[in-house]
Parts: C-alpha cells; sequence; structure tokens
C-alpha cells in the first residue's frame, strides 16, 4: 500500500493529502514525530522532514515540492497544475506564495510557536511572533479575498495546486482557532467551497492529544 | 529582449541564471534593491522578491522555482531536470534540499547577516546566527562530499539541477570569503568543474560595491 509520513498538523502534508485524495489516490497515513529522528526515517529522507511518500514499489518522494510535481508527473488524469504555461506559472507562484511566504510570515509565527516548538524543546511561545503573526495574517487573507474577487479559484478559472496549498495551511491555522473567518466573507466563502470537497473530510477528522480545535473547526456551515 | 530582476549576490537569482545560461537562452539582468519596494515591481511579483524572469511576450514568472519548471517546460532541449520519475525525484529533493535546508540553515545565518540584512534596517550580524551558520556549513559540505563520494553530479550521473542549486548558494558565500574549499576537497574537485563551465562565467564577474570577494573568487584553478 502507498504511505505517506505525516504529521497531523503539518500544513505541507495537509496539502500533499488533499491532492493524492482529489487525484482518487488510495494511501496509509504514518505519523512520524519528526524531532524524535528516527534513524530509520532518516534513512528514507535526510532531512528529517514531512511529508515523505513511499510508492509501493519503494520508490520514494521526500519534500513536499518535489511530491506535488511527482504526483502531477506520474498521475496526470486529474491535473492540478494547469494547462498552458501561463496557468502552470500562476499556479505554482502562488503554491509558493503559500508554502514560502505565507509560512515564514504566518504559519511559522503561529502554529510552530504554539504546537511544535515545544516538541523540539522550546517551550514558551515567543510574544513577539505571535504578534507578527497575527499582523501579517490580516494581509494574507487580504490577498487571498484579492484573488477570489476576480478568480474562481485562486489561480484562475480551475481548483488548483495553490488552493490546497493555501486552504492546507488555513486549515492548520483554523485548528488552532487563528482564523478569523467573520472578518473576511470572500475568504470564507471560498475556504467553505474547498473544505465541503470529500478530499477535505480526513483534515476534518484530525484530532492532535493536547490541542482541542474550536467547533466550528469540521463544521461545514461554519 | 528576455529580462531577469535579479541582485548580485542572491543564490535563487544565481541559480536562474546559471541554468539559462545552460540552456542557451540570452537575457539582460536588471538589478532589483528588493527592499526599496518600487511599485513597478511589486505589481509584477506582490511578494517583492527576485528573480523574476520576463518574456519578451510579456509572461511574467516570479519566484526561483516556478521559474525552473517553467524553464524546463518551455526550453525542454537542454533537459536539467532528469529522465525518468526517480530521476526527477532526486534532482527536485536535492534542489529543495539546497533552496530550503541549506538557505535556512546556513545562506540565511552567514550571507543574510553579513550583507541583505543592514539593506532592511537591520545593522549589526547576530553572533548566534554566525556562530549556528559556520557550525552548519561544516555538516553540509560533509553532505555534498557523501553525494560526489558515488555520483558523478550531486543528483546522479548527470549534471542537473540540483548542481546549480548548491552552487549558487556555495558561490555567493565564496563571494563573502564563507567556504573552506581545502578542508573539503570532494566538494572542491566538484565546484571545480562546475565553476570552469562557461555558464559560470557572469556570477564570477559579479562585484558588489562595498564587499569584496577574496582572489580566489574568480580563479577557476583555487
Amino acid at each position: 500500500m502507498r504511505m505517506l509520513y505525516h504529521l497531523p498538523l503539518c500544513p505541507f502534508s495537509r496539502k500533499i493529502r488533499l491532492i493524492m485524495a482529489e487525484k482518487r489516490l488510495s494511501f496509509e497515513l504514518m505519523t512520524e514525530t519528526v524531532w524524535k529522528r528516527r534513524p530509520e526515517f532518516l534513512a528514507i529522507n535526510p532531512a528529517g522532514m514531512v511529508p515523505v511518500l513511499v510508492e509501493e514499489t519503494g520508490l520514494t518522494i521526500p519534500d513536499s515540492y518535489a511530491i506535488c510535481e511527482y504526483l502531477e508527473e506520474a498521475y496526470p488524469d486529474t491535473s492540478l497544475m494547469g494547462r498552458t504555461l501561463a496557468e502552470r506559472v500562476e499556479v505554482r507562484r502562488l503554491t509558493a506564495w503559500f508554502d514560502d511566504k505565507f509560512s515564514r510570515e504566518v504559519t511559522h509565527n503561529l502554529l510552530y510557536e504554539k504546537t511544535f516548538k515545544r516538541f523540539f524543546g522550546n517551550n514558551n511561545p515567543n510574544a513577539q511572533a505571535l504578534r507578527e503573526g497575527y499582523e501579517n495574517i490580516k494581509t494574507h487573507l487580504n490577498y487571498i479575498a484579492e484573488l477570489t474577487e476576480n478568480r474562481v479559484w485562486l489561480a484562475g478559472n480551475n481548483l488548483s495546486m495553490a488552493d490546497f496549498a493555501a486552504a492546507a495551511h488555513l486549515s492548520a491555522l483554523d485548528y488552532i482557532g487563528d482564523v478569523n473567518w467573520d472578518k473576511n466573507p470572500l475568504v470564507k466563502d471560498w475556504y467553505a467551497r474547498i473544505k465541503s470537497r470529500p478530499s477535505f473530510r480526513s483534515l476534518l477528522n484530525d484530532r492532535v492529544s493536547g490541542v482541542i480545535p474550536p467547533k466550528y473547526y469540521a463544521d461545514l456551515d461554519f
């Protein structure tokens, strides 16, 4: 059986879970507590990070970017990357936006500080990081709103990897109650559409010990 | 004429310059002082970062990952990504290794602290960051040595984007004198081979005001 090493609240793992579900690829999830630096795991990914996809053939694909491009090349029937060169540029530009810029400016400051940090031996969230995270998420939600005002999905008329990258980060932040949906109705409308897709169900069933999500986390009518 | 917005010491811009030169694509370089946040530049890349490639058709491609994938799709004759799915996984895994992990653990701690930081309004390099950078580069050089021990190029028998990603970061660090080549003969041998390629010449001619590279920086027999 195809296997994905992941962490439930890791946005990069969540993106891969969504994309594989959209492509109707069956897989098993294996939780990898990366901070323990398990030698068997480091042997398959020296970078020591999730997600890592292992195909039934044994082919091992570490890194969320490498996995996304691999899935698109190996399973092109349901394309999530756009058709023309220009469409593909926009999908990848926005995927990088969320996995690089949003991740650095928002996810790291909020999700990492509040949850993952303690596993790496640091206890208290840094107050300055939290302040920056809360400030930055406003700007980013405005940018998403701006995109959805003129487009059906974030990168254009078609649902793409860019939507799943964005939704993966936001869903993890939503789990810790850090997305103010009511102040961002356009973003909420886009997120409601993606949240109600069958591919999203597995994410909404995630529960992490010690962190209780807000009641509306799994609610499709939030 | 095709144009690349860049910064001379930006490793991500350097990688694109190398790849375009390998693909024999002519282009003009336009230095973009991103910290000035020029409105015309933000209009073409809201992320405000280099590199950004603008084709003669007007097609604008921001982000080094999006540019690399675009160049491979638009100009496939000289492929730098590998042929089989497994080869492409390895090329992309290592490209992400350098552009993500190496960048965070080494480049940011040394190059950003010593050069770029002051343009963003922070004056002094952080001593702890420098210490971590110097410690981390040792581990990373060992990893490169390990790869070259069993392979002609970093990702296998063929020169690939992974080599250019690694060489782009190392060349920028070499400009500020932070690579100890003599302690890493295997890495030096690999770097000497890539440094002597015609695609590398433009990088070796870069000079940045206020930062003088060591004498061996442009020397092919260093």
